[in-house]
């Protein structure tokens, strides 16, 4: 009998949801509105309402459960400790579903699930140790170990855009630290290091003419702008060097690179590339670097093979 | 019936050896010279026969089997990408020792079984989520996640020791790199902040009089030396840094200090934590500091505990 589970990505305007076969073929996906009022309160019940919504189109004997990636540390056991976007403090997003719809649930942090997906479905397919990186607002992580995610004592696992890199950074992260990766290496910090090379020179550029972001620096560089490609080679050295860390740790197969910056593409991984191999230890000088391929739809397939795996 | 295994730590100069029941005690253990000549073709071969004496001694259908940590990357299939301490290239220890013995097998790196060892019966012991770190003559350094050893792509996980951290490095580490946190953190490493901070002025220190070593140093702290306690932070700040950047990347809820630099004792959390919570992301900052208890035995109890993790 085909057999079927649901991938929900709850993000802070939109929950997505997916409904997949066990061979990873997405059949249907919709998305409901996040109800942040009342600290959240209001956003599973949403779910689980969206989910026996669907349920009534197929046979329900058939649906294995459901996995959901949610904007927060969530632990092994499918407890949340915080999720400030969401309203939500401490509380066990599997139980609570798990009550609402009498089914099994597992849950995850999002860009440990989005990892998930990626190694199921997308770049990171035939590798079971990556890590996968998402170049967005922020730096976000995901570390697949033997093929299963790095979920770590609170759920804070892979949270590599807060790695300290660099002392001499006067300005604050959003964490609180100052020097994190993710103000270099974000679509925020790409910017932020191009208006910084901007009001430092007077070399001419095509980005003194627009509005400066992480896209018009990487056109500018593919136009062959001298300023974009200093302002790239400082992005690469922080991520390069970054990288070299996070592979001391885990010896990873793969890198997995997604995120909005990451439409650039392979142009990318030419200035990552030379600072991460200048830095790593040589046990990980092999490891390959990928592009992600399933976009925003990387938490819903890597929910759903959350569940799967728990299940089979 | 009272079942029993063999934990092996392979080193360069010596082999040990303990039988261990399943609950952890110690029953017996010895030591063999590691013939690391022709290649060392004839250490698994002295370590079969080894077993096979003290075999004689117990009832054979009660030994589980053999668990083995060897100096260099070894991968989850037991297979060593090169010991050249050893003299060895690439091989299968498992399937090698396998058909000596005739009984199942299992191989790690030995930092990682160490690891493995300090979270049964050492330091670790109640942690599922923890990093051993080793301050001897190098950094090395174990991950366990949920109880399970990190083991990488090629077995070169946890190899904390060449996270990249100085830029300004001119000396070259033993990998090849610049400004490995090895450099700084190891007993060698100390000796090196020590003498370089002693050639760069000339104020009085405890250290002038004596041999410089990382002993030395921490014996001085303890005096209440002003300029080894320069030393100290210098080498705390280095390290601090270098676990917050592995504990972005795991989220631990424990790191273990071993080695020979951590004999020094509680004194060394005093210089490392600071440095540490200063610039690690939030959710890790509540990461406990605790010492090894299992000094050079470490290796064994964690290799008797990686063949009793598969067999059971």
């Amino acid at each position: 009998m085909k057999k079927y589970v649901f991938g929900v990505d709850i993000g802070g305007t939109t929950v997505k949801l997916g409904l997949f076969d066990t061979d990873g073929n997405v059949l249907d996906k919709w998305e409901i509105p996040t109800r942040t009022e009342n600290d959240g309160s209001q956003i599973l019940p949403d779910i689980a309402a969206s989910i026996q919504e669907k349920m009534k189109q197929i046979d329900n004997d058939a649906v294995i459960g459901v996995g959901v990636g949610a904007p927060g540390p969530v632990d092994a056991e499918g407890m949340v400790h915080r999720a400030v976007n969401l309203g939500w403090g401490t509380f066990s997003i599997k139980d609570t579903l798990e009550d609402l719809l009498n089914m099994p649930v597992m849950a995850g942090n999002d860009a440990n699930v989005a990892a998930l997906g990626e190694m199921w479905m997308g770049g990171g397919r035939g590798y079971k140790d990556l890590v996968v990186v998402t170049l967005g607002t922020g730096v976000g992580g995901g570390i697949i170990i033997n093929g299963k995610m790095l979920t770590g004592a609170i759920g804070a696992g892979g949270e590599i855009g807060h790695i300290h890199l660099d002392d001499n950074e006067t300005e604050v992260c959003g964490c609180g630290n100052k020097g994190c990766l993710e103000q270099y290496a974000s679509a925020t910090g790409i910017t932020r290091l191009a208006n910084r090379m901007l009001s430092s020179c007077s070399d001419a550029s095509m980005l003194r003419d627009g509005e400066v972001s992480a896209k018009a620096v990487f056109d500018a560089v593919k136009a062959g702008d001298a300023l974009a490609i200093k302002i790239a080679e400082q992005f690469g050295e922080y991520l390069g060097k970054g990288l070299s860390c996070v592979a001391g740790v885990v010896n990873p197969e793969a890198f997995v690179i997604g995120g909005g910056v990451s439409k650039a593409g392979e142009i990318l991984m030419d200035y990552i590339k030379p600072h991460y191999e200048k830095n790593v230890f040589h046990g990980s000088r092999d490891a390959k670097f990928v592009l992600a391929t399933l976009g925003n739809d990387a938490g819903i397939y890597g929910s759903a093979k959350l569940i799967l795996d728990k299940e089979n």
